[in-house]
């Protein structure tokens, strides 16, 4: 169950600049490489000759060639040529829309004409002097709602990443969680607490005291289909919180893409942005490694959930105040589903 | 196929005194832990929130909190408390009466209500200072009816067990089966033979001599729903066999638990409990050793003989004089199973 | 989808020397071992008994002993023997015909009453002294005809592997495909071309330059069910290629027997017999290795190659020129393959 008219983060830039990469995004096997100019190709990884993965094979000179019998696939999914073959009655394959930009390789797995480049999530950061990014990617054995579930409640902090991010304020401290739009904002601020570990390294990275109360929020912003950005930060106790000005606060956006593989398992590219301290690449290396640490914590938790799901169907789950988050996210899932399979079926009744 | 309405080993104390135990049971997700005072809980292994696997929780003063959102569940079942929430409108999750006995934890998958600690197998030995014991857990990716069949015909050491307790005699040696009540107890008495390697240690671990002839004996015991108790030993010849005395014969217990997990996997709770040499605990590890790799022997068998009755459904098995012991322990075990759902039928019936 | 009237390759002799081998071929469970007189016999890989698998026991003076309980089995299916027991009513097992030859095992798992050794595949250089041979086995996830296809075709040479075999001439030249009643065969000639690393070292092996333009040749002969045998080459240019003097070329036979295990998997025999420098071991050695890393490229394309077609159900591929080989080869064993269903439904009729 995901909205298939949605530009979903398929792989970052690095993954594509040595050869074709094979990857199943919400169902669909998908070869993502770069084309003669550079710009980024997705076509179905499946060679129209016999049925080769393309993605095993090479780019030349910015055209896809298959690794099994030297077939020559063009971005826009007809043969170019073949050995010693005329091409011109091949079959086409599909072609994906894709875009490359704010660091992030997107693509459309549903109806190509629908598909918007100005829909693409905006990351006002990701292209800004005054902004450092890090992150990576996990695969994860889990529906991507479960995971988005996970980053819309952070009460969770407390349990899973107890060393790290957890403190029991957060679990004492209600969230407000409003809807704006397509955008669900789930909101916690913590005044004069003490700031755990992750956020007391960061502090000293941007060379502030770790020892003394800070303010600290979590503000999450779930964007259909499956993007959440939380913006997260401790500002030293009494500065403003969230409005403290920079030199009093360390400041930075959780970066969540979550991207369905299948109904049971998606890929889960996370990272951190932050405007502080940022051309320091040790410090973004650091946040990365703990990051990336923390949120492994998740993936544990999460693929244990989904296989109990699956041992224990038909339950009902409970939905609390903490879980308003999730539930109002999967609400919009839900009905962008609906209005997909409803805008399908004149089409399927014309046809038949 | 397996009785629900029976007392099964579900794990050994050791297995949750850390941490709780999540471990499948005739079909049954449930997780063990100890509570507040210290007296074991068995729960349907659901945090009734969001479905976490309450088993990746921890103990806190006796109570099982989720470790996912800190859901505080009491051994009742009953939600005890969550941050910031009221629990009172939780819904209960399923309770399995446990006990733990002679050494053991045991469970009830069935029907609380028929739930009588009385009827936990009896276990003479483990409580008495004259006894030792030492044992292992093996997962069995088979039926555990294919285990008993094992152990109720003890021919089979001939060839599993070549170097260690199995001897030509076993198999030229005739059994006698009898059923008493819901028990079936297979009998092999061998006179004057020389004691195969496992049996020679034992000798030796008795201060007896290893290079003698011996009387042999085998009794299986097959109690329902799964356990066989197979007193086994050597006496020197000519004193009595089975009913020599103390200081001329060794004579041990094997223990088998076998306690399904799935329809084609189960635990298998093995160990010896022995009456002579009780101090040693070198003996008592050897000994341990020696049967751990004996019963190794066994898996290894039984996992293919899975596989294979998969790849050959359908066909009928022999029951030769000596398959008698299985055969009489599967028809109690198929009467009680067939009692259970005559029982359950009425229910059904008036529901409808 | 394979014939089951007919012989395939099960095993090598060096398989069954030190105990019973069992292997899945065409959906049967086979358990193969030499018997009593050193010949090899093929019988159902289940126990009578309890169904245990008969290649997990041994060979005692040419009779499979039953590792389970010692059940006797005889080289006919029916049992000799078995401690204590009369064994006259035990059911017989299934007994494949079998045939060693040529240094190989060869089974047929169809209809035993047509089952004649004199339609084993000849190969004439396997007994010869003027050859040399050498080769092994993988098992392959995929469908046993995507491996023919693969040996018909093999301009995928300049793509699987063009770091040995591979040139680009191969995909430049024509090919030629002729029916020959029940066998195809599949031709190219290149003339005045420089040999590829393989073919190098081969030229060196025969004490031949390894600098100079050669004329090499390809001929690829299918036999039903699935044999594919290679005639390969390269001769100094000018020679009279294929059918230059011996010592002015190297000339070898690509040996594949491909047997299907599933419908999805097979195993691969593959090897090389060659007529030069037939006593030099370390030659042959050499060679085996050389074409076991060839011969992995090619399992790394066709498993995914399985994998995708599975993963796009219902695409129809291409049919080229160069597919005319793979193609009709497949027409061979579909009108196999329906003659049998034909040949079997009278019976069922019969029956019904």
């Amino acid at each position: 169950m995901f909205p298939r008219n949605a530009w979903y983060v398929a792989c970052t830039p690095d993954e594509i600049d040595e050869k074709p990469l094979g990857r199943q995004i919400c169902g669909e096997h998908i070869v993502f490489y770069r084309g003669a100019d550079g710009q980024v190709a997705a076509l179905e990884d499946f060679c129209p000759h016999r049925g080769a993965r393309l993605s095993l094979g090479q780019v030349c000179e910015g055209q896809l060639v298959c690794g099994y019998h030297g077939l020559v696939m063009g971005c826009d999914g007809r043969t170019v040529s073949m050995p010693s073959q005329r091409v011109g009655a091949f079959p086409a394959i599909r072609v994906f829309p894709v875009v490359e930009r704010h660091g992030f390789v997107w693509v459309w797995p549903g109806d190509p004409a629908q598909a918007d480049p100005a829909r693409i999530h905006h990351l006002f950061w990701a292209d800004s002097p005054d902004w450092a990014y890090g992150g990576g990617l996990y695969h994860v054995r889990c529906d991507y709602r479960l995971m988005i579930d996970n980053l819309m409640d952070l009460t969770h902090e407390t349990y899973v990443h107890s060393t790290s991010i957890g403190q029991k304020e957060i679990d004492e401290t209600p969230v407000s969680t409003k809807t704006e739009g397509d955008e669900i904002v789930t909101s916690r601020f913590m005044d004069n607490v003490m700031a755990p570990p992750f956020w007391r390294a960061n502090l000293r990275g941007n060379h502030l005291p770790d020892d003394q109360p800070v303010d600290r929020w979590q503000v999450c912003r779930f964007t259909a289909p499956s993007h959440v950005m939380i913006e997260v930060g401790v500002a030293l106790a009494g500065q403003g919180g969230y409005h403290a000005p920079s030199d009093q606060k360390v400041y930075s956006i959780v970066v969540d893409f979550i991207t369905p593989e299948t109904e049971t398992s998606h890929w889960y590219f996370w990272g951190m942005a932050r405007n502080f301290n940022v051309k320091d690449k040790a410090l973004t290396a650091q946040i990365r490694e703990n990051q990336g640490k923390v949120f492994a914590e998740d993936m544990a938790v999460l693929e244990a959930q989904q296989q109990n799901l699956l041992a224990f169907p038909g339950r009902k789950l409970l939905s609390l105040n903490i879980d308003a988050g999730g539930v109002r996210s999967r609400r919009i899932i839900e009905r962008l589903v609906a209005e997909e399979q409803q805008a399908a079926q004149p089409a399927a009744a014309q046809a038949a």
